[in-house]
């Protein structure tokens, strides 16, 4: 059932999340194989490989769209880490939080922030 | 009450959105003063004046949070008008909406690039 | 089926939204009566007829909850013009949805802002 | 870049939508042919074929996810017709729309029963 | 102040829930007796007791809700063991979680296949 | 940087939320300087400090707000001490949260009584 489009996922869910990203996936795989199927071959094999944007701006790009959320504070996390591993700042990470303020409220930027602010102590 | 905040962020909506940014504060004006005072002073002259993101990238962060929103087409409209206005390319707008098909769902981000779509259409 | 309850939210949705508010549910019950029903026992019967708090305050939370939603710009519009109804004052009304700007951003406040004004326009 | 899924989703697409699935997919090709290839492929050739499920539930749920959603009146239109053509009944539609009400509020349940109310009159 | 519709939601919550049904409205009686007679008035005793849907579908509509919302965790923990409880199956509930990517997007349906994935763990 | 409008954020601030508003903001300012600087000059200096509402009218309207969104529980727990603080009644809050069950759905407003409940019990 899995063809090459897996296997780019794989490759790319690693060059975004490291190690943290191949165990994300090894842990749905045994809640529901398809869905970890589904994640390495739709957002990992068909979106973040893209060529129309870079792999840094499309990190503050989900960064924006998962503050505005508001409600997925695991994968805030994991995308605040993978857009350090791709090379984005802190300081760009909270200028997308800081943006999201408008548009989400204060209370869905606040708790994304203090998300970063766990992560970047981590890495001192 | 005013101060030089509010001229910062009148300059600012012109330099994004031209003439229209100018007239949606005219007619928020004429219904709430302070909210369109506000407008001015926090997004636009304290949020999308800082220097840590260029301006481009700023309006692809701005499509993805209102695209996640779901409910502010008007916004998004005038968004993706900006992001033409300051240099982003068609084909990074659609990318940032193709992305966000991933957080938002499908519908969130199929009636988004409908919107782009129609402005994208209008530019020709 | 129905009981005394119906007709107190009957009664309570004509002293908040006048003959409106019988229209709404005369237009719900040709399509679906239970639904109509319900929104006569639990809201009006059930929620806005308790003592705690009163008939204007209880106008000011329904326009929060509903600016902060941003996608029910209909019971919006209609809730509103309740709260002139009710003897709230136009600037009450403003000020609550100001305040939503901090809790659902800008784009949410303002579209309600607009929807504000449309219904105090069609009152002079 | 296309494979047999491409071909599934069509199919699929058809079965539960009819023409109108297929113009929906020929007016985004115009705009971004990415974005109509992945609602082929993934919703439709991914989810929408499996087994786990028969199409009739299949439609009952979405009919669920977009009256919570709130904002995608068009999509769920789609499906409320989507599901009359597989052969869900009016009565059933109506009792997802009225169970929806518990956990997504009443407006947002009152607006998609209004768009289920266009449809079930536009059938007769 | 209360009527026959407390006992038949009582005797709904217990079907679908069992004792920890009854557990959570003993908690919700200490904080707020009023919204323990309404959740079981309105929601168990109005509309899980109508005929139109039967109970397994009625869950797993209730499942595409939650999953939908994405911040209501608890809520979903207890409907799927009351999916469990009322015969849904393991698989059905999976599909319905994987359903739900294409409308609410990855984050909301991955968080909700976890909260799944320990209640099938703890029932074996 | 800083102006008057900080002064009276921070004044406002301590009036509404005590020792624990100002920690807030210091433990802001240890991860991102501007945001705890709008949180103060925004909502606080230029919302909360307005005169067409009274103090406790503006937390039950925040409460509602952060009800209906339902995935700022934190901020929520805040602003029902702050609530208690400038004398709003346990009555009054569970009044606002019960009628936002009409708005947001019976998860959110139970999730939020829960919230309102564990701060009640810390009161006695």
């Amino acid at each position: 059932m899995t063809d090459n489009r897996y296997q780019r996922g794989l490759k790319k869910i690693q060059e975004i999340h490291g190690e943290a990203g191949k165990k994300v996936i090894e842990s749905m795989e045994a809640i529901c194989p398809d869905l970890a199927r589904f994640i390495l071959e739709f957002p990992f094999a068909e979106i973040y490989t893209r060529p129309g944007l870079d792999t840094k701006t499309r990190q503050l790009i989900t960064i924006a769209a998962l503050t505005t959320l508001g409600s997925a504070p695991t994968q805030l996390k994991a995308h605040i880490r993978g857009a350090l591993n791709v090379g984005c700042t802190e300081e760009e990470i909270k200028e997308v939080i800081l943006q999201t303020t408008v548009y989400a409220g204060f209370p869905a930027a606040n708790n994304a922030m203090i998300v970063a602010g766990e992560i970047f102590k981590e890495k001192k």
